[in-house]
């Protein structure tokens, strides 16, 4: 049995594979803070997603926020976690003796979203002529690559962080110190700090001023001007994506997209308007290339039970 | 002996390799214009290069301008050559009886670009977390991945097409109808349309006119700002190949690398430049990431000729 781990700021998502690949137990709970905490955390989540699976756990895979050697078990600047630098590979499986991997949460869920769409459509990809990219649309802005079957980490892990291209060099000034970078435009940290209201879920507060009904006033313009930002940051990463890998699905997830079709169906907008100029672009039928993720699939986590097998290079398969 | 051919709109360039990948033959010869013209071209030049090479061919390899449906041997939309489209595996494969494999040119200079690294540094290229881009700087703009040992093609052939990506909304109008593509900034074909100056090299014209020693003038100015968006067009393009897909290096070539350093030097100063504001693109090395082909490497015809090898997946080697 596989487990995998989504360990996230707030909360950890746990889900236990049988060897046909399906989901037969899966657990949440609060992630606590720090070295010690996130290790606390996931050794109870392993725990109790075992029992409650009722199985021998052979391996565990766990995807983090940070940023992951390559071919290492060590997490680095996870400052959402409180952890500079930890092995957590070597700390988890010197607990638990079985063999633990270790990825980027954004690549792990790439993985994930493979695997639930060849589940959904046999056939669809694994292949290796397939390819698919996972966009998350977070706190920031990044994605993962499932090339010809495999997750493609790139040649230092950074392969996917298109985040940081800029595409408007007159565009918002990025933490990073460039301007117009996609995440300036569409990341959930970068529109709150412009937005500047207070409030819990800041994006979905921007969408709500943007779209309120009687007469406009400065506050709805400079909501409209930050979603229309975020439309275009979006459809700036999706072709960025597709004319670069030429992937065939350009899968949304994120804590936006629970926005749903407030923010999809203009995304789909924008990139059929670009057609309408480009007979280049208009020919990759760009909107049609997107999926979302359904509300509470849990691809980081599924993707994180499959790293063994994807470390093993076999080709990924699901039941 | 495997032969591959680099079928250009002016000139075809062949090369026949032995069993170790090493080229045992060159010839270079006009091309001649449209689907005949082309065909004949190609039988004359793997007769004139096997000839030189005194073997027996065993398999032919064309890279050609033009799209390529993947997994077919038709060529269309090859608008320099004259073809509209044309099943070239099929004509050239029956007039010869050996296998015939086809290939847009671009990504066929990147699988060369590739062997030839592998032979310059053993080691280098090849492994399964290697990555390769090849950077063509000429009439467009366009590159090939190869990923992980492998041409990534894309699911419709179109991966590496990122000419058509726009990095400013306020940049010169492209022929593919949007603004501020990287093409319009940096392809060969926009910036000549945009000098206006009459001239066989007009690209170095602009050069020429922008480094002019003694005052400046209007001119001067005009052919400085086309300078710096070619220098910004091309440092985009790299970044947005490494973001993207974290390849170790990205190779230029195309006719504008033989600017040399004149081009070359200014796109590292501004690779360097953004890595000054964003520790992030600091930590990535961009400008130490770039390498130009040496002149005159057959790059593109040693990728066709290894096709066969390529699509029977072998992990490429070179003697």
């Amino acid at each position: 049995m596989r487990v995998g781990l989504d360990v996230g700021g707030t909360k950890t998502e746990a889900v236990a594979l049988d060897d046909a690949g399906v989901v037969v137990a899966r657990v949440r709970r609060a992630t606590t803070f720090g070295p010690d905490g996130v290790i606390a955390t996931i050794l109870a989540s392993v725990e109790e997603v075992g029992a409650q699976a009722g199985g021998i756990v052979t391996s565990v895979g766990i995807g983090m926020p940070g940023q992951i050697v390559p071919g290492s078990g060590t997490i680095s600047h996870a400052v959402n976690l409180g952890v500079r630098s930890l092995d957590v590979a070597a700390v988890v499986g010197g607990a638990l003796g079985v063999p633990v991997d270790v990825e980027n949460d954004v690549k792990a869920a790439a993985l994930g979203a493979a695997v639930l769409r060849t589940a959904a459509d046999p056939g669809a990809s694994g292949a290796a002529e397939s390819g698919l990219a996972y966009l998350n649309l977070g706190t920031g802005v990044a994605a993962g690559l499932v090339i010809g079957g495999a997750l493609w980490r790139g040649v230092r892990g950074a392969a996917g962080e298109i985040g940081h291209l800029s595409v408007d060099p007159e565009g918002p000034r990025c933490r990073c110190g460039q301007r117009g970078c996609i995440e300036a435009l569409a990341g959930g940290r970068a529109i709150a700090e412009r937005w500047g209201r207070p409030g819990a879920l800041p994006v979905a507060d921007v969408f709500d001023v943007a779209e309120g009904a009687g007469p406009g006033g400065s506050e709805r313009e400079r909501a409209r001007a930050l979603r229309d930002d975020l439309v275009r940051g979006v459809a700036a990463a999706v072709r960025v994506l597709v004319l670069t890998a030429d992937v065939d699905v350009v899968v949304l997830g994120g804590g936006l997209t629970a926005l749903g079709d407030r923010l999809v169906a203009p995304v789909r907008a924008a990139l059929r308007r670009s057609g309408e100029t480009s007979p280049f672009l208009r020919s990759l039928h760009l909107d049609e290339r997107i999926a979302v993720l359904p509300p509470g699939s849990p691809a980081a986590a599924m993707g994180a039970a499959l790293l063994a097998a994807e470390r093993g290079e076999e080709v990924l398969t699901v039941g």
